[in-house]
């Protein structure tokens, strides 16, 4: 089948133009590189080197005997989006291209409009593109679980059947997301149900726990292959985050009390995911929602689990709590389903101690390249609360992030 | 009070100011004049001709001795907004500001964007600089009943308490908007209501029907002040349309079967609805809904109301029904609630034959302005259905308005 890859630079974007690609599908991927942007903007970087997409791409040709299309271009330049989907003629299209932060969203005004604009632009020219184009193709769209917040009620996947003064309909799950990124992802949803019941479009809107991993099998085949794996307090995630502060001997920052529940799953169940969504696409009008992650856990249960392991390989951790910089609920009910994919064939990679084990061992491999300074969280979600109402003081955020 | 009306040059900004400026508060109006740009674009005009803001404020001046602060600059810029709220200190800020039409958004792909994104930074702007500079400002902000669609349940004003699997919340209505333009308001909804919570912010969303009308006192009171009164298939609303279309002699275009069922409200209850939320603020960190409409129509009905007394007044009047341009259900369920603004003392000005009388004789006083050729809907929700399958075909939407 021929898939056209959206943000192929990035974390997840790379490996899963490799994981389509090894099975034989005509993987072509696409990226403006805008994420390379933000790291300098930040001075943060991915703890293992990552060649630019162009060396990859050869390398994994030369690995793999599998050839991949390079489109380089901007999502918002409607043309790069038309000519893409002209020239490749993609069956499926994976959309990871979107800014992916959310502390980046809140960092100020600037990169909060930008985060929005962007994300949304990209996204509305993609669904116009297909419209025009390709009407045909399965657009596979990446969100996120943060779209839901935490209700306190069960949540079920994107729809939400509601009885209400004798009367029943299928609406839309109503969603409370906690950042400027993640109300982009919101935005998207809805665009995107709007697309597909006014063009006859079809999508899979995949609503993604928190990932993490290093390395899948295609990964592992070349060190030039590796992807982008963040652990800064702006790119990375919890656990992700969580295992390089223990190699590194700094305390494992727990946000507020811990008890932050979430859907994660392993970057390897992220591109069997996709590869499900592909294999069983969804009839032409309908818009469907996968909640994609294996399993919960809450914070403090998260950095303990890595506790445990690194002190098992002699690491000496402590767990530290932070005053939380987010606005986000520290105790709260948590009831995702997540069944649809199961139902397709997902066979969970669930977090073992082997896993953790063999994660602190590849990031103690690159140990001498963390940066021990971009890990402490900066960015906040209110004003920084240096005066008593917290909101007169000066400017919140990195000092370094401004332009 | 200290009142900010953003879109102040607009069909309904311009009348809010002065009836805002009349009871005795001190208003401010800022507008880039976008939409004398994009009148300009799609060769259209108000019925009326409507002077310029700095000369309507002057006039203003001169008529009531009341001055209006006037700020000229565009939301998406974050100094316009920061400045406009350093300078005057508003108490509350009345948000018009933003493109209005659901056809304009549905013209290409250039607009489609082009709404979204402009009216999301233009909030996301104002939020931040509130949230900075005058946190306990009250936001007024213009939404549209549109947010909702047409769900089969009742609608509610702006939550629903949900019971499922033996739990309850109250969460955000669910929304189903029809339009890119729809849609853009939903975002800066679930955007508004995120900052409510985040930072304390205090925000009404009038989640407004369908506008009709052409005066209100203050309009009235000189011929420099009328207001911009739109008939065109992009800018205008049914009922100004209808009437319209009854003086000019050509038959009333009812989309479709005509079946579709909206809230409607006279342009004075309006500024009404906005006093009165201004008058009765909501708390630091609340975000309210109101549904703000006084009747209901489908359109045939109201199509049919224009006939009848047109036909009193000696115009020869016909009905057409044209295939629908838009995609929405013309026969569905429709039952909103519109309650709280009555509580809280709006006193509707229903729609009697009297109005539609006097709106189709003011009209007639300008009939030599009538521009036949602009109310025909050529901006279609599907491309052209020139091709069977209503993809292959040339470039739908109208000709002029390529860029």
């Amino acid at each position: 089948m021929k898939i056209l890859v959206l943000g192929g630079d990035g974390y997840l974007g790379w490996p899963t133009a490799m994981y389509l690609s090894e099975r034989g599908n005509d993987v072509a991927v696409l990226d403006n590189f805008a994420k390379r942007r933000w790291e300098m903007e930040l001075n943060v970087e991915p703890l293992i080197p990552v060649h630019t997409l162009h060396d990859r791409v050869k390398a994994w040709r030369e690995v793999s005997e599998r050839s991949m299309n390079l489109f380089v271009g901007d999502l918002r330049n409607y043309d790069v989006v038309k000519d893409a989907l002209q020239t490749f003629k993609p069956e499926a299209v994976v959309h990871y291209g979107e800014q992916p932060s959310a502390p980046y969203s809140m960092i100020d005004h600037t990169r909060a409009v930008f985060t929005q604009t962007n994300n949304i632009a990209g996204t509305l020219n993609l669904l116009w593109a297909l419209r025009d184009y390709a009407p045909d193709c399965h657009l596979v769209k990446l969100g996120t679980m943060g779209e839901y917040g935490t209700p306190n009620i069960d949540i079920e996947e994107g729809f939400l059947e509601i009885e209400h003064n004798g009367r029943k309909d299928l609406l839309p799950y109503p969603k409370q997301p906690g950042s400027i990124y993640h109300l982009s992802k919101v935005h998207d949803s809805h665009n995107i149900l709007f697309a597909c019941r006014a063009w006859n479009l079809r999508s899979t809107d995949l609503n993604q726990g928190v990932v993490y991993g290093i390395d899948t099998d295609e990964i592992l085949r070349d060190e030039r292959l590796a992807t982008s794996f963040h652990y800064d307090e702006v790119f990375g995630t919890a656990l992700n985050r969580f295992c390089v502060q223990a190699v590194a001997g700094i305390p494992l920052t727990v946000y507020g009390g811990g008890g932050q529940t979430r859907g994660f799953l392993n970057i390897r169940d992220t591109l069997r995911c996709v590869e499900l969504s592909i294999l069983n696409p969804p009839r032409s009008g309908e818009y469907r929602v996968f909640n994609q992650f294996t399993e919960m856990f809450n914070i403090l249960g998260l950095a303990e689990l890595v506790k445990q392991q690194a002190e098992k390989l002699g690491h000496k951790v402590s767990i530290e709590h932070l005053e939380n910089p987010r606005i986000e609920a520290e105790e709260h009910y948590y009831n995702p389903r997540h069944q649809k994919l199961i139902e397709l064939g997902l066979v969970p990679h669930l977090l073992s101690d082997v896993l953790v084990t063999s994660m602190l061992s590849r990031i103690q491999e690159h140990g001498n390249r963390i940066k021990r300074d971009i890990i402490q969280p900066h960015v906040r979600w209110k004003r920084s609360p240096a005066s008593p109402d917290g909101r007169s003081s000066a400017q919140a955020g990195i000092s370094t992030a401004s332009e």
